[in-house]
């Protein structure tokens, strides 16, 4: 099997390389597209309670043995101090360089054993990292669920459901049999789910409180029926969120599930990585997409002070992979700060309004989830200069507008007005987006998160710490 | 397990039942919703090839047995005289008033058996029909894919592939190994894929010339991975069409695939029809959606004559069901005829633009597909009068707007414009759709097929000879 490195040499650079990946679409796969409508849907987790199947859509990654936390806290910016059983942490692991390569949510499930759940790039990392190094942890991974099945099965380790909105806690109330332990925001308790003990991690990715629980994949359909038939006792409008709708439940929280893993550059371990990634995995054969083209890899990497998560950083552990370049970050100050852009109205309607017109379009906006790769990334704006990179996009029903993520440069203030280059200055062999034209969309500075609700009722997190 | 019948005594009207159904979106199941994305995939059937994976959203039945001719030419409309081993038909069975109840596509593999492909409605029809007469003959029904398998496998009798598009015929060729037999227009005749001698019908969803090929299901993967590999050392650029873009096809080529069946009226056979149908069943769980809402479930009728397809009635036969209601329609001269809508552009970008609104915005145009109903009937108005029905919507890349297919009043000529009421008067319980209000839409009133292409490359057949 050639390696990332021998797919890389058959480019001139690793850009062009991800700009050409024919992979298609970052798909979310097997959940059914739509269980009632996207916009009932995305309404769901705003005004009642959403059904979360996230069961298929990440990579899982279990870590034992006698070294599990040492190898773990070697490979992550955070602090394992205050790791006690209960809780869960957002794991992010930087390269040398200070790059982030991608993050997880990993729980304790014992004092030897971790869970971690999250895209491809971490668990990569992790297992390259176990085998690089001389460490006594053993590791088991779980892909995510293949794309496109096509109605061959499909089965995981665990399955996963998260319950969000403002009524959930009558559906966990009801299901309980009483009072839910009082579990403080990303920690962990035991709840009952009919007659099973099932854990549960206070959790909040549309920006309301909310449960995600986990157990056996083959008790997936008794927890599914049970979550439903306690909704519907407590008298409570649950809605199963359909995978067209789910991927846009970020926006409102704040969350960039996509950065570019830092690992296409630099020396020494990274080297070594890229020969031991195969050219068949996310890093070599996703896609980069968007109207930013630089031939500089490093151009569209970030570091954890952009994404707001410098305050995980155990800035007093002896070491950890990244530490010094971190410090040297920190010393100089970070450059870019994460916002969310709220885009024109009158500029994206003009963008649709082009698909009713004879010869090349704009780049079709598509509902809601209009990205077209596994890392985007569209130039920002302020007249000649460009002052940010917008990396993840959608459509919110409940804000009635298109929001993006990103980052942009520390002196933008929320409020400005800055323009967006939407869609690809060339044509590439990318499959995932039909032939098109360039159109700028002007989009506004706003916090993140975006959400009103998801300001205002979210715990003491990231979240809220960034862009404020 | 309760009826038809008994599931109705619940509401007011059979329309009642119908619009306020919670069955959700008309699934086109399992297959990926996009393989590259929808846009390019529509544009396949008309610049290059498209691989349409058929396998799954549609019924199979199989009759065979000593009378399976006489029972099938009782129960459709069509002619049987010339009905050789090597032809396909599309057969129409109506109820005793003469109402289109669905269709199918009928082939002929030998003397006393048949393969039918088709909705549920036409299946269920018949299944009926075997019990409910004296009839020498076995069926076997295959009924479509699980809409929502969530991961589970699903298995069909048979794979079912469409080649389509101005380059199928060099695939075809290659696969074959030198040139393929001349097949006719819906004849069938034996090619190779591969080491597999397959059965070929000379079909044209799309309004391009192609072919549809089938098996056993366990050959599915073997026959895909030929017809891809065909396609590359032919040089064609096929592209595998996923479930988004698939529905729409029909839009160009102009077969409504969703008339209301006309059985929740009507004694006799048609009362014991509705005995024998299942509450969980087609016909009592589907939906009606759209914004015409009559207390008359007949008004959502159609007659063959209405959909072009009266040049198919066998009237040499002695007697099948319907004969004398399509007589005395025959005598009468039917009312309505079916044609193509094209919607405003300047309307439908009005529609979508009160989605980037504070408040209840109009009714969402989901693209490329905006249906919301297994049948759906939106209101087609000359001033105060309603002339008449859309029945299916969807919007074409390739013609840069929004179509949709439906009958209107006789009087009405190519080139009126007419004005579509989107959306619906009322809330009901459907789950397919938001909250919204109704907008008027201008249609302009064009032939079927629409599509340039089809209409000129088209066999001449039931989509040529109608509304022209």
């Amino acid at each position: 099997m050639p390696s990332l490195n021998d797919a890389m040499k058959k480019w001139n650079t690793p850009v062009e390389m991800l700009r050409n990946s024919q992979a298609g679409m970052y798909v979310y796969p097997v959940v059914t597209p739509e269980f009632q409508n996207w916009r009932n849907e995305q309404a769901a987790w705003r005004e009642s309670a959403v059904l979360f199947d996230q069961s298929h859509h990440m990579d899982e990654v279990i870590v034992e043995g006698p070294q599990a936390t040492e190898f773990l806290s070697h490979h992550g910016i955070n602090s394992f101090a205050n790791f006690d059983l209960n809780r869960a942490k957002h794991f992010v692991p930087v390269t040398p360089n200070g790059h982030v390569i991608g993050d997880h949510i990993i729980f304790r499930e014992r004092e030897d054993k971790y869970i971690l759940v999250g895209r491809a790039p971490t668990s990569n990392w992790l297992m390259f990292a176990a085998a690089w190094g001389k460490w006594n942890v053993r590791l088991r991974h779980d892909p995510r669920s293949p794309s496109r099945p096509e109605g061959e099965r499909v089965l995981r380790e665990h399955y996963r459901y998260q319950i969000q909105g403002p009524e959930a806690y009558k559906i966990f109330e009801k299901m309980n049999g009483g009072p839910i332990p009082d579990i403080k925001f990303f920690h962990v308790d035991w709840i009952n789910i009919g007659s099973k003990k099932v854990q549960a991690l206070r959790h909040g990715m549309s920006g309301a409180p909310g449960l995600e629980v986990w157990g056996p994949y083959k008790d997936k359909d008794y927890i599914h029926s049970v979550i439903l038939e306690s909704a519907k006792e407590a008298g409570v409008n649950i809605v199963q969120c359909g995978s067209r709708a789910y991927s846009t439940n970020t926006l409102e929280s704040g969350w960039i599930p996509s950065p570019l893993p830092g690992i296409y550059t630099g020396d020494g371990m990274l080297a070594d990585y890229r020969d031991w990634l195969g050219a068949d995995m996310y890093e070599a054969a996703g896609a980069i997409g968007g109207s930013f083209v630089s031939d500089n890899i490093e151009d569209y990497y970030v570091n954890p002070f952009e994404l707001g998560y410098d305050f995980y950083i155990g800035w007093k552990k002896d070491d950890f992979i990244g530490k010094a370049a971190l410090e040297k970050i920190k010393a100089q100050g970070a450059h870019r700060k994460k916002v969310t852009f709220e885009w024109n109205r009158e500029d994206v309607l003009k963008v649709i309004a082009s698909g009713f017109e004879e010869g090349t379009p704009y780049k079709w906006i598509d509902f809601p989830q209009p990205n077209y790769a596994s890392s985007s990334a569209d130039m920002v704006m302020q007249g000649d200069q460009m002052v940010g990179m917008s990396m993840f996009n959608g459509y919110s029903w409940n804000e009635r507008c298109m929001l993006s993520l990103g980052v942009v440069h520390k002196d933008v203030q929320v409020g400005d007005v800055l323009t967006l280059r939407w869609g690809e200055p060339d044509d590439t062999a990318k499959t995932s987006t039909e032939k098109h034209k360039q159109a700028e969309i002007r989009v506004r500075v706003s916090p993140t998160p975006y959400a009103k609700e998801a300001r205002e009722n979210y715990a003491d997190s990231w979240r809220t710490k960034a862009a404020e």
